[in-house]
């Protein structure tokens, strides 16, 4: 059976809608797709791009029957979205995005659906809802009651077809701050939640590697100490445990060498260190998946864009491919689950 | 008249002379090259790649006559070379490659020579030979007499085919060393220095952006403050100046964007901040280029590779890319030379 996936619309003063109705054709051929969102805008957005299909209103997901030209749409927030503005901030959209995640995580952890794709939210429009998160992670977290988790960015696309995940140890706080949170400790973390959401996707044991943080990787201890000190042991811990893990590796050599082939998943250390060569490989072919959480969530790995919201100018590319990460993590979770089942 | 071009063979334990012999037939098509080198070790690469045609060792400049099936050769050393071995560290590979640099500047200086092109020496090499020089670089400074000066690294190729350069405000040191080194004077130095190499390689003002710190650029403050503080009034300074400068951008789209075209030159903060992505997109395309010297010098980005030295597998595009960039520099400077002469 195709697997249930959710696509929460995100905030509707963005490019949610837009997306998810250019998207629907390729959805529906990679899963059973219903969305999570407020059907007025999405037939606001059916207009705007020229969609000829009919969205549903559905009150439950077993009368969803989503199709070609059939977009089931699980209402999910009682704000009030009709004075909402495109490329606007506004606590109504920031509210709802925030009630449609909540519905889909209920309803996945629940069982009635076997996953989550999310559109963008917007930091402003949670806050101006008097929501406090700066995004979808940590509301992830907290209503599935999770504490190690981590968000994984992964291409698969022209520039790098066989895939690569990154996972990184540190992701939004200032550089300067970087060195305190690095440990041996949370790199091990980090390693084994790649290690486990690369399986996944690569359906077999997937050849990791730790980038260095320092340049030339320190150049012997020239330049910096953390290589030795911190990621080495990490490195060795990971692999007694028996990950195909190795590092620290320079990280502007290590980026090609994953292009070419040589590893399916880096450990990156700060923000930057994976962003930048993952946003100029992957384009809009990059996704974000959640790794560490009871439940299967991917999601686009661009923002609201406020900019163009309303214009009709949007890629969808990224929710695609989202969605298609998002049915192969499924896909594992079952085989393994049947294999659990068999076992003695 | 083409451009004299002194091509300096660099560590003979390394691929300069395999790649100086591979690049020649390129060589002659963009300029006048001149070897300073080793005959010996050139007619051990010529036999290495089968290249057919003859070695000519030179005393001076103007007795060269470059052309395909002919590669003068300045002997640039008094250093004995024939026990060295591929791929193995050696004083005498060391002090030779030291040897020809020094006399390839002192040519250069003298306007005996228009431009140099440097093949990789090793710095382990080096100290072999008691020079306690890091590379290249400190010893063009060292003997130009310059304090301010800077390496650009510079790539035009498929993936970037407008060209692309970045200078890096700090390169070989401890990341956690590097906010120490950041200031609003440091930052505007290199803003000046890359204005003035990239108003020479585009032939018209460059559109210069400066690089963010902190991931999304800090977001508006919320983590770190070097964005605001340090960072854009250099920024607005440079602006003041006349300079088309913007920024300080998020690291990750901002080179995204340079390779859509919206930049030509990057202001990079730390070595893998510019070397990550120019890696990525450059491959063999990427030459290293002096700024700030009072002679043209350009390099291939690559080491000695010891690895496989002596092979003859070695990759000779960045010594061609490297040449082809000196020239365009040479030309340049060449036309404002003319235009000098002719002001009033």
């Amino acid at each position: 059976m195709e697997p249930r996936l959710l696509i929460t619309l995100g905030d509707v003063a963005g490019i949610g809608p837009e997306i998810v109705v250019k998207a629907w054709p390729r959805l529906v051929q990679v899963a059973r797709p219903i969305v999570v969102g407020d059907v007025g805008w999405l037939r606001w957005a059916q207009d705007l791009v020229g969609w000829q299909g009919s969205v549903a209103a559905v009150s439950r997901i077993e009368d969803a029957i989503p199709g070609p030209a059939v977009m089931p749409c699980l209402p999910g927030s009682e704000a009030n979205l009709r004075d909402v503005v495109p490329g606007k901030i506004c606590a109504a959209a920031g509210r709802a995005a925030y009630d449609f995640l909540c519905r889909a995580i209920d309803l996945t952890m629940a069982g009635q659906a076997d996953g989550i794709v999310t559109a963008p939210l917007h930091k402003e429009g949670l806050h101006a809802a008097g929501l406090p998160y700066p995004g979808h992670t940590e509301i992830l977290a907290d209503r599935t009651g999770v504490r190690q988790f981590a968000m994984m960015l992964y291409v698969q696309g022209p520039n790098i077809p066989h895939g690569l995940g990154v996972l990184h140890v540190t992701l939004h706080m200032a550089l300067r701050k970087v060195f305190e949170s690095l440990s041996t400790a949370a790199v091990l973390e980090k390693i084994h939640l790649l290690n486990g959401v690369m399986r996944d996707l690569c359906l077999k044991a997937p050849r990791l590697a730790v980038a260095a943080l320092n340049p030339h990787g320190s150049d012997g201890g020239l330049f910096g100490d953390e290589e030795q000190r911190l990621l080495a042991p990490a490195v060795a811990q990971a692999r007694q445990a028996g990950i195909d893990v190795s590092g620290p590796w320079p990280s502007d050599t290590l980026f090609v060498r994953a292009v070419r082939g040589e590893f399916d998943g880096i450990v990156a250390l700060y923000h930057d260190q994976g962003h930048i060569p993952l946003k100029l490989l992957g384009g809009m072919h990059a996704v974000n998946v959640s790794v560490g959480l009871p439940i299967i969530r991917t999601s686009v790995a661009h923002g609201t864009a406020y900019d163009i919201a309303g214009l009709g100018q949007a890629d969808a590319t990224s929710l695609v491919e989202a969605a298609r990460v998002a049915v192969r993590l499924i896909r594992a979770r079952s085989l393994e689950g049947e294999r659990g089942a068999l076992a003695p």
